[in-house]
């Protein structure tokens, strides 16, 4: 694993729990992690259970040992590591976005296509696709259970810019974070509507948009946060991105990401509605989905609350009895499954690169339109 | 009154019970109603408890003892009636859309001030913002409970056309209804965000469609519905309406009318997003608000579900005990109230027909940004 | 009608507005509301809409040109009025509770029963049973839709009492009162699950509580509410009444009736679970029902809300379109609907003065059960 | 740990992510796993993590290098264990119920006393304490936020029995499982409550029943679960546990425990009325509380969802960031936790074997109540 932030805190968890539960076609080693910090590195090490850490990433792919390199650095070092590991030879499993260009990620696509003629496999981490509701959810759309679609709403909500006051992180600034909330959020909501739905964007027009141009710049850093002070500073990324979608169906999508939705902390929703029913997700309430069956005697139509814990539902076999609720980071878990299973079978696990490269031309799309004052712009698949 | 459709009996019954709960200053008395086709109006008459019936209403607003005009006919009438009768000194309540154009509109709005110079007044009839909880939400932000808006989420989904076998009725072509889901429902979600925000769109970027573009003609008609035909016609109103909208403030909203939302019945919804707070309303719980105070203590900070129906919340004193629900015709009551204390006080009643031309204005310029690619458009205010 | 608080309010408003939405098949006339206090009947029949008021109730059911008698009276009242009114020939209407003592309630039955046979009809005002959700769960319990039936879960919550210092009006005095939460609202939930399930009770255990026994007495009263005082005195009625039943089918039933119940306003909810379904109610959430259908495919069983506004369901076809609320006093409409075709068409209306009746028993069984250390006691059917 | 079922499976979780994720005052081993098949303990051992596997527990006590035994077999056997597990100086986990009997209950927890004196440490499983969510409710009202505590509604509701022809499996002959609803989930009510109150039961009436009393013998066993023979037998535990209580401040609780709440999954909800507010419960929504403030502006005043998945709220400190979302075995990470840190500290963890004891006791004190038709029984603490 290279990296070892909040997300290696998450993918460890995975790698470590996945063979617990399922019945794994292959034991993964937890075996390096690599940071720049010698000592941070070798902590995290110890802390998530990695047997040994290195500071040096080139020389752990060159590692005959080592089968698969699951990236969890930040989005400006996915396309040279994600390569590299590819062209080594190395399974790879990269964290979304799978880059902060639509340059970079074409070249990931490319190296992920031409080490899949040799076996080798690749994956970007857009886990929210592997809630069991999100993943039922795709079942009953895909069995046609709501017919023809004909809307999309999607929209990632949260709310932790709403103090004008709260300091300026790098996450504000364009330079370090490469993107605001359409890279960070917004693409969430993109990659799972489309996952959901089986669509494909063809088109957008949006606007994006920085609420609050000036906060505070931070004084004296402490861990990750840090205290503010009289200075300001501009903020370079959006914090705000709205757009609407044409399908290659012709169906019409609307997508909200924002960090100034007061009072919704992790709200990534997407409602379908179809010719025959709808479904609709909430991040917020994970273990449930809407769903909608038109097709019922009228009378009796109703969003239906499904919770998506039964044994036969997706992923939920292993776990608990129906209704006690999985977390966060089981979706991980189910990530590792799938990677394992898929790299054994030798099949192509999916979000591929090549979605995630879908994804990057998606939001560089709407980067384009909204500088071109909205006017619609093709993602240029 | 004039019409005596869905809206002449939602109007009507506001006129028989307002005074019976509110004590008014002034005491309507519900005199004629007017219509084209003589039994049916005198049907009216009698089903909604009107003295009499009349076949030409400009007969009828030059009597002496008309003092109210009540318009409930299609909206290509507004414009005529509207302004004979405030030119003839009758105080005039008009359904919304107050016009089918803009520039219809404008005469209105022209009319009203001159009327209200002599002391005649004017109201147009977005009832919604008189559902209690919408009211109490404008309260809140009047109050500032919720900081300075940052984004505003407005949308009003129905899904009576799912089924693309529905027919072809005259609410589907133009030159009947004069407009679709923009124009019919989107029309209250502008109102209603802009009445509880207190901000007004100064520019819009959007996109109208008809995504189902042929239905079967109606055959043989049968009182408002009909049976379908195995011939098909074209759609020429828009079905979905999206855009987006830049307040004055430099605020961002959404804005969905649609009738394609599987499952959403008449679902009004606006959330606002403020900096120390915000308000979420929907008409499909119109006795609730649900209010989020970021000003709390951060653990325990949540939407809040406040149903509005204590003696002291807007307009409920002089209906039932706390916790007992009011339903959709209540806004009518309170709409005579409002006005009727507005003509005896000599005051403007809300929405003016200033405000029911910048709606109009809005929704123009929506139509224009949709034929111009998305261009962002201004309002023209 | 007899009588003219809150329920002659509510009762008024039916008697006016039934006419206008329901094809009746006789015309209601609003002809006399008697009162002790000649001003104040006076001002009550021109606030609601009355011909005349009258003080002696005796002389008003001797009038030939009275056909309906409508009882709004205190429950010691009830009786006395009813028998003279069935007597005389006059159709009863008897707002809940039928009376105070089941020997009155049985008075009134026999009554009741005596008059039916000369063609005279009588009702008891459960408006409940009419709110278009109740009435469609009773239906879809009728047509089988949740099997047989197990389990059943009824509450009427309530607040008003949390302040210990609230004052002790004449609600708390069992002398003026006759019964606290359980006769005042556990009636409701006794009723409403009854009518919903078709289920009687056999036998209940329960037990009657006052939690806070003293509180300060009214000082100078105001209205209808009052000053508190220095001075405390006892309360002298329940306001808390827990018992659990066993229906005659074997069934169970969970009953509670509270005014300390914070935070829920007006919560009448009633959950049936049966061997294939399930329905769920609140008074809260009135246009609203859930429904489980277990006989679906597992994986897609969940409760579904059904707005309960669509033209097809109970009551809905006159009023507005699908998605358009209903509020409280809509089912006086309905119960004065129900009441005039029973009237014209010579059938027994319900819930009946026997249903009525058996309530009360229900309600005695209660008290004598928590009387005898909450023993297992026969409702006495 | 004695014992690998369903249990065991969750215990492990929880002892292998405690540490990755919280820092711990000492590192848990997982050493060895106990059962008496040899071939199932040792995959048990494998799959979940253990060093090693035995057959003898009283061996695997005796031995030097464990210091804590984690009791996950049924409650018949917990006595037994738990009892020479502390008298050979070895801190205890015991899974709920703490026994099956008040007996057996006594002497564990008079075996604890004597071990707390030597410093050896005891606690039993009520895991769902330990949900933030509900640990956060207890502090809530222990911080004096909800005033006096008026009322108690606790109810654990499931749906597994709805069915009558579904098998008759082990957990419904009273010889194997010992007791039915009551003991199985009924506990949970009791604890969860007492526990979020802060207050004791004094003394119950209640009902146990047996709604479906027989059922197919199960045919031939394949796994866990079975086919249903032709034949049928007796269930022998209850499958409805419904009861009142009366705290020993005098507050009331009501109380059921169901496996026929049709479409209730695994539904424990605890509501507390207090004179100030009140917070509501429901572990089918985990991560949420329900919290009404009485004291907040009447107009203002509502049930506030607040997600508990802030960095400041119990537990939530060392998982993800706000907004995303724990699962059910997250409960059992809390527990080692609690456990550990007890241990090290030298303090006493709770729920501790005398509030297992408790528990016993009101469960006992209802079953002699349904015995003695529902009079009121003292829990005889």
């Amino acid at each position: 694993m290279i990296g070892y932030g909040f997300m290696g805190a998450a993918h460890s968890q995975g790698w470590r729990v996945a063979p617990r539960f399922f019945d794994l076609p292959a034991e993964p080693q937890m075996q390096v992690v690599v940071g720049r910090h010698p000592g941070a590195v070798a902590s995290a090490a110890a802390k998530w259970g990695w047997e040994e850490s290195a500071t040096d990433w080139r020389e752990v792919i060159a590692r005959d040992d080592i089968d698969v390199v699951d990236i969890v650095t930040p989005g400006d070092t996915h396309a040279e590591i994600a390569i590299a590991a590819l062209d080594a030879g190395k399974h790879v499993l990269c964290e979304k976005p799978l880059a902060n260009t639509v340059d970079e990620a074409e070249a990931m696509a490319d190296a992920a296509e031409r080490a899949a003629a040799r076996g080798i496999r690749s994956m970007v981490g857009f886990t929210y696709r592997r809630v069991p509701a999100a993943t039922f959810a795709r079942d009953l759309v895909a069995a046609g259970r709501i017919g023809e679609i004909r809307q999309v709403r999607a929209a990632y909500l949260q709310d932790w810019l709403i103090d004008a006051e709260s300091p300026l992180t790098w996450r504000l600034q364009k330079e370090r974070a490469g993107s605001g909330s359409l890279g960070d959020i917004g693409a969430h909501a993109v990659d799972l509507s489309e996952y959901i739905t089986g669509l494909k964007l063809a088109s957008v027009s949006g606007v994006l948009d920085t609420l609050v141009t000036e906060r505070p710049l931070l004084g004296e850093t402490i861990g990750l946060s840090g205290t503010a002070s009289a200075e300001r500073g501009a903020v370079t990324v959006d914090d705000v991105a709205l757009f609407t979608g044409r399908y290659e169906s012709g169906a019409l999508g609307t997508f909200e990401a924002t960090r100034f939705a007061t009072g919704r902390k992790n709200a990534l929703r997407v409602e379908v509605s179809g010719s025959l029913g709808a479904v609709s997700f909430d991040l917020e309430r994970m273990n449930e989905l809407q769903f909608y069956d038109a097709t019922l005697p009228p009378l009796e139509q109703g969003f239906r609350t499904i919770y998506v814990t039964e044994h036969d539902h997706p992923y939920l076999a292993p776990w608990w009895p129906a209704g006690h609720m999985l977390g966060y980071e089981h979706g991980f878990s189910h990530q590792v499954k799938d990677l394992v299973e898929a790299i054994v079978d030798g099949t192509q696990p999916r979000p591929s690169f090549a979605d995630g490269l879908h994804v990057q031309r998606v939001l560089d799309a709407v980067e384009r339109s909204s500088n071109a004052g909205s006017a619609w712009t093709a993602t240029g698949d």
